[in-house]
């Protein structure tokens, strides 16, 4: 049986969102398409708001190498909403920046359907630290 | 300044969820009245959709005792999606069972407005777990 669409996008976002984190996430970078001035972005219990303050944030981490190691990639359509095309996606993973040791996080978008492609309309980012 | 409106909301669905999934988690159960044929559950991989297969699968887990401890709640408000009222929510936190050491788990909602109450649209949940 073919996999179903929504986890087929969840995966090909998943697939073109950490490489292109990791080459450029600067307001020019491919990155910067996905977001639009609807898109809310909380990194750490950070919130933001539109393509320009999130791509600041994101062009604005203190690290240079950067690399996503995925554990895991869910994903489900949003029934009701842009024809049923809406997808959450939840990865899971391990986050290694620099020399740093790597870290767990947990990334959580909701993408929405925009002209053929897709737009990320929610994103939350979280370190997984538990003390 | 006050709260808004998307914290609010995730913090009080917060406060509700883990104490009635603690307390009871069966189809008559205060739980129940939040899913619907919409809502959407991957736990572990495992994908459910609409109110019976949900609430199934909740009452099949196998521990007597759950408690959440709640690390993290990060809220966000989806623009263009009912009005603005549409939430979505990732919790952290550790979730002990039974006498089980405690575990670390990561859980995204999405919460859709519904007669001046909310329903569980799609909710994703993962322990977290990088071998």
């Amino acid at each position: 049986m073919a996999e179903p669409e929504f986890m087929q996008m969840g995966k090909a976002f998943v697939g073109f969102y950490y490489p292109e984190f990791s080459k450029d996430r600067s307001a020019t970078s491919a990155l910067a398409a996905v977001y639009t001035e609807q898109s809310c972005l909380t990194f750490e219990g950070a919130q933001f708001q539109g393509k320009a303050p999130i791509l600041e944030k994101l062009a604005s981490l203190p690290f240079t190498k950067v690399c996503h190691q995925v554990t895991t990639i869910d994903a489900q359509p949003i029934i009701g909403v842009d024809d049923n095309k809406a997808v959450v996606v939840m990865v899971t993973g391990q986050l290694k920046t620099d020399d740093d040791p790597p870290h767990s996080f947990h990334h959580s978008f909701m993408l929405r359907p925009a002209g053929g492609a897709f737009v990320i309309s929610n994103e939350v980012f979280r370190l997984a630290l538990h003390n």
